[in-house]
């Protein structure tokens, strides 16, 4: 008999199926036994009421967790997950498993720690809670991919293998490349810029790897990132309109096509404004002060008590959980950053701020030859490790501008989760290398 | 005025439209000058007539790949590419470009040798027979993606930097983990397979890094690798069956969306037959004897050589292109590879020969505890650095399997590109950092 998913058998009642997974857990009470089958999908309880049906799993001691195929009769069961079970079954035992795992799997909430959970992920990840956020983190590059697609951009696969660090000397890792230096990509953003002379509208999905000394809930030191870089904007609000679209889109797919995850999670999922309210980095400061009473004003950056105090206006004033700050000073920001006309200490970028805390930063970039030439003499940085880089602009890019998402981390913010590691499927940080 | 992109102007016949970007060519005969635009996605032809119109090019020296913008009336011109050109120009010119790049651009054929061209890749990607190839990369990304998420595989994306070699301790990049080694992942095998047992199928496209000392036409030292694996299967021909509607989703994206493209480069492309012919390594190598004359029999592997036999006997056999070899030895087949039921010096693996050279990977994998107990001890690895790994076995994992197809060099066999770092955005090889 073919094998139909558990996600299937609801249709088929009244019907012998076959259904395939691990065995997810097991009550057994004497006279009547309760099994769930869990496959990679969802999972379907059976019922067996005689020695029979039990002795495959008896005679090789199968356990939970065990890779089981059952056949079954399809039996409406209102009181039964999903609304059926089956019944008169035949079990087949395909691998058994003798020994629980060191993560319980079938209880409603993990209640290992995170060093615990982490450490046994390969298992872990297997729990219904943890499978649905690594489900939505699939989801978060799909829907990444097809809101850009639908516009025109072109997907890239960048080198992670670079002769020197991109954008700044710190927090680089570095290897051995046949007896040379060379460092892992901290980002793609050099080579995304390359390509808007190519393609005009690129976007990748990849790693970018962060050699930050910090070990705190919010970092990862290997992510995934979502980029996306185009030309022939008008400035920064051109960029802000199209990652405006981009949050729409992964929050569209969510609510479209993982409502049994995020019931699960049991998420509250924001809505994203037509228009995302917008406020200067200069016109925050401000604020703050006519609102909060506290003078920020001359600091070239805003703390995380400034952004709390700034999604707490948004809400208020716009109703909205999203608001872009614009115009940071550029002395905090990257050499590629356009200035702002007229007011060249501030910067054509800009930051999302998500419930009180940044969660995408992006902007215009320099477009002009002489422009890079004079941004890397005033950084102080040498030509010669930009040369490649300067090629492009030497031989003509229109004004263009991008942002870059770090997956897990919005997916954090999203779900409300505590912790990023939680958002990964196996998290690198300081101390963790394995699994 | 909105731009438009030079795809959408054949259908503005009688209108004005502005279009946008760089210069690709310039021919100047005095009365009549012609210039071609070449924005993201194809190129336009636009005509001065007078020297009022060529004047913002002029008065700014801007030469070829300068970033402009051209207003003009669409003319229907069966004798322009396209068939229609602009007239009656407003030109504006947005980045100025005064001297010409290394490659030149506006040529049909690159005609800078290898190095060259890769040197400057940064400019020269520009190229439309350049762009066009990049684009196919895209596309097969795409396509990969697609014929796998409508079959219920989720995307996954699995750590670069690793605690130990995954499948043999050469050939791998070495870097510095906070004070700790560590190495580039050379596949994502492993985990690949730990996900079978959360999502049962799985998917990645990611950077994979090979440190072989190699220079060929074939090798790069970090490439994109298409990667899929699931359970539940039967043995590797239920892999085969997948991977053959894989290649042809690839050819049929390729058909569908990128025709100009393949006309560009004009790329014969092949038929995928409904079930590709296979035979067994030893009946393969039973046939050359037999055919050839050449007593391969008693070689643990096949020769590149006995490779273009079997494409030459699929050829003429079954009129196809592809074939697949099964059964390879165990001895050329890594650890955790299954053996054949019944001749365990064979394996249910296999390798897909296109025209006569290998070009995917693939096979059944163990599954039980013990088998991989058993197959570590006999090839003499310590348990040890794959704890983690081996985690996931013990509690319960179906029969499964997999393949990895190196998407650069898909990409060149099935355009006949003559090296591989030809389909890559920025190849890394044994001297190249960079771009």
């Amino acid at each position: 008999m073919q094998r139909i998913l558990t996600t299937e058998v609801t249709a088929r009642v009244g019907e012998r199926v076959r259904i395939a997974g691990w065995l997810h857990s097991l009550r057994l009470l004497g006279s009547i036994n309760f099994l769930v089958i869990r496959d990679g999908w969802g999972q379907v309880q059976a019922v067996a009421e005689t020695e029979a049906e039990m002795a495959p799993l008896s005679e090789c001691y199968a356990g939970i967790e065990s890779v089981v195929a059952v056949e079954g009769l399809v039996v409406s069961e209102p009181q039964a997950p999903g609304g059926c079970e089956l019944h008169d079954l035949r079990i087949e035992v395909i691998t058994p498993v003798n020994e629980g795992p060191a993560i319980a799997l079938n209880k409603r909430k993990i209640t290992a720690g995170l060093s615990t959970l982490l450490d046994h992920a390969v298992v872990a990840n297997r729990h219904p809670a943890r499978r649905a956020i690594l489900r939505l983190a699939s989801g978060t590059m799909a829907s990444f991919r097809s809101t850009l697609a639908a516009r025109g951009f072109t997907e890239i696969q960048t080198p992670k293998i670079v002769a020197a660090a991109t954008e700044s000397g710190a927090n680089v890792f570095k290897l051995d490349y046949f007896d040379r230096p060379a460092y892992l990509a901290q980002s793609p953003q050099f080579y995304k810029q390359i390509m808007v002379g190519v393609f005009e509208r690129v976007f990748e999905v990849g790693p970018v790897f962060r050699a930050e000394p910090h070990d705190t809930a919010r970092h990862l030191n290997e992510y995934v990132s979502l980029d996306a870089e185009f030309g022939f904007i008008k400035d920064h609000f051109t960029v802000m309109a199209l990652l405006r679209d981009v949050i729409a889109g992964i929050l569209a797919t969510f609510d479209e096509q993982y409502r049994a995850e995020l019931e699960l999670l049991r998420v509250q999922m924001p809505a994203v404004p037509e228009e995302i309210p917008h406020i200067h980095f200069a016109d925050a400061q401000e604020l703050i002060l006519k609102r909060y009473g506290v003078d920020v004003r001359g600091e070239p950056d805003l703390s995380p008590q400034d952004e709390r105090w700034l999604g707490e206006w948004a809400q208020q004033e716009f109703g909205s959980d999203f608001l872009y700050v614009t115009g940071y000073p550029m002395v905090k920001r990257p050499f590629y950053t356009y200035p702002e006309p007229g007011r060249p200490q501030y910067s054509n970028s800009f930051d999302l701020i998500f419930r009180g805390t940044e969660l995408v930063t992006g902007g215009q970039r320099l477009h002009r030859y002489e422009d890079y030439r004079a941004a890397l003499e005033k950084a102080r940085l040498p030509l010669e490790p930009f040369a490649t880089y300067l090629e492009a602009f030497k031989y003509g890019m229109p004004p263009h501008g991008g942002f870059a998402i770090g997956s897990e981390r919005l997916l954090m913010q999203l779900i409300g989760a505590t912790n990023v590691k939680l958002t990964a499927l196996f998290p690198r940080d300081m101390t963790r290398l394995t699994p």
